[in-house]
């Protein structure tokens, strides 16, 4: 029995299996609309995170499965002092897999160590989020027929930014990416990521101005400044305007570069850019979903 | 695509063709039992109210469909700050139809804009709340046989009662309906709705005592006077208890005469009344459900 | 029609019927999965208990059922001053079968004599929670093959330990069974329950020490001590390390003894113990779930 941690976890070639599973499902989706039938997904959401919850209950609904499960931490037993190996053995005796989304960075390798069915982590602190990576990654390969030989830019809180260092993590086993970090000094990425990076003899830059680069990119990875991220509020405030993308600086980009997120969407992306062809972080919600049917039946060797 | 924003969105005609739907739904319910297999309905509530939401539920799950959602605006994304624009778009992606509760007015409206599903308002706070208004039609079509020619009492908070407005405003397109307005001075239906009645010369009267106009009344229409609408404390505690009807004043009703009430009911109707045959409140809730499962076939075009 | 509030309800001979339909489920899960198609749960929660709802909600998806309604009361009409009589009439237009969890004594009980549908208790404050009792002792039938002549140790706070109370009620019934009190003098059964053991004749000792007993149980029963259950924090910390069950002490238990804990385990148990194949509380979890699907078909009278 396999489980999900750390979209690492799985090999390029595992990877191209699943992305190929997703196009099908896209393309013939009545073909899967049965294939979990009498099967149940429980969301076990320690943290309310409604968008990924709902992928993943739209995924197994869409394979013809149910779905069981709690939405925050107050409602389940951890309020009654109840450790996550204990519940995950509880979920074991009423479901077939699980998505746990976590506030703690582990826990849900902790489940998983204990659990009797497969185990999605939806989420673990400031840790991991690898469906959110398994969707940044169809998105590309599904709308530029590749991952590889690109130059992606990043931008926002990159220091913080789950989301981008997974990204990172993922792009950096394919060939000829070219990595540009934007982003205001005090939230460039960490020195770890940077090493790595370079042990890896990885092409990129870092730069302040996102204008000054917009012309080079195939993509453009946007990220939400969150305000939990910051030690006062007076930085938060400073910072958090400071590389919005409109339609001026859309015009500086090519024909075809593509602008992702994961959304939610504060401000950083003005509501102007969203009818731009380019802007796909909608349909990236899309292929979210497919990427899960694809992880939900992969999980349980129904393919 | 249609949406439901507003209960005059249907014109009568169309109406009539929604109300015959819900009477074959309730006479013939196995013929429907699957006509939404493999569809989703999300119910985004952003403030709660459980009865209206499981109705949604209920009415999907009877048509075979299933069922995605939260429950508050707290498990939801829009803590995060996402606008509603954004999150219906991201909704449009894993659901077929939308049922959305907001406590700001025009906020179902704004989502609808955006939305590729169709979207249906239930409830945006002080505003409208269609999905009531077609209950109560559907109810007295179902029960009266007709939607015109009787004298319907309206009794209790007319000033701020949403649902007083919104059916006032929906049988006044129909024949020669009679409305008598029963309430103290301090909740009396407000002027814009007294000078349509006016414009539209439309017949009505208004009243203090509910016992003297119970022998003229086809239809009684109660209502809860809410804690949270008034100003202090003091005036609720003096209103609240203003007009309970009781067995005594249902032995002034005529034998047809039939009561209605859109829950939930604190202590405006005495539980002693809940045998009469007269009272159909809680029939009221079942047509409910035919009257959201008609509306969903409609909107989804599947009728 | 039928409601189940407390786990006399049944009679030994309903309890044996009920028990057969559940092993015969357990064996033969694909004969059932399509027996509630069409039906619906209702999960009216009133204050929050996953396990206990996603076990119902698991029973019901399991038969091919489907489910709506609430986990906490702030989401619900309660908020609204909705009494619980008016809900039961309400769910009763939406759903085929109700499980009610309320902290209030005696509210499933209100909710059962307006009800439309059967009413199941799933806990009402400190008073029952049927449910727990069938699933304990269709775990003692399934894994001792027999619900009489043993000896059971039930060790921790029997005092307030509602679960306790109502296992021993519902032996009693049985012939041959020896109990052993096992707990510190401030936590030891009430005196209306040693009155009557005393008037049944039945055969029963209180002891302190768990490990003395430990050799001549069948089956020991333990249970977590709730901080809330307690007038004084320093009372809590001095008595809830009191009787943690660990290797040592199994070893001096019998080779075919079980033990049992109603979960949430908080340290009572340690882990260290999970391992040992004695060691059933997670199995109990689900016979929980094969208890609850014999429950609801025989309510629907759908056996």
């Amino acid at each position: 029995m396999r489980h999900l941690m750390n979209p690492l976890d799985f090999s390029v070639e595992e990877l191209d299996k699943l992305f190929d599973l997703a196009a099908d499902i896209e393309k013939n989706p009545e073909k899967y609309a049965h294939k979990c039938e009498g099967k149940k997904l429980a969301t076990c959401f320690y943290e309310p995170s409604t968008r990924t919850r709902l992928s993943f209950e739209t995924a197994m609904l869409n394979l013809g499965g149910s779905v069981i499960g709690f939405s925050d931490a107050g409602s389940s037993s951890a309020a009654k002092g109840e450790s996550v190996s204990d519940t995950i053995r509880v979920i074991s005796c009423f479901a077939d897999i699980c998505a746990m989304r976590h506030p703690k960075e582990g826990a849900p390798m902790v489940a998983a160590s204990r659990s009797s069915i497969p185990v999605i982590n939806a989420g673990d602190g400031g840790h991991q989020h690898p469906t959110q990576t398994l969707t940044d990654l169809l998105t590309i390969r599904a709308l530029k027929g590749r991952l590889d030989h690109f130059t992606i830019g990043l931008c926002g809180d990159l220091k913080f930014g789950r989301t981008v260092h997974s990204l990172v993590n993922a792009l950096a086993r394919y060939s000829d990416i070219h990595f540009v970090f934007i982003s205001p000094e005090e939230l460039r990425i960490p020195g770890y990521l940077r090493d790595t990076l370079w042990d890896r003899a990885l092409s990129f830059e870092e730069v302040i101005r996102l204008e000054d680069v917009m012309p080079k990119l195939d993509l453009l990875y946007m990220t939400r400044v969150q305000r939990e991220r910051f030690f006062n509020e007076e930085d938060y405030v400073r910072l958090k305007d400071f590389y919005i993308l409109n339609r001026a600086k859309m015009e500086r980009a090519r024909e075809d570069m593509l602008v992702l997120h994961p959304l939610p969407r504060v401000n950083e992306i003005s509501v102007e850019v969203d009818d731009d062809p380019r802007a796909v972080y909608f349909k990236q919600v899309q292929y979210g979903v497919y990427v899960r049917m694809a992880l939900i039946l992969t999980l349980l060797e129904l393919v």
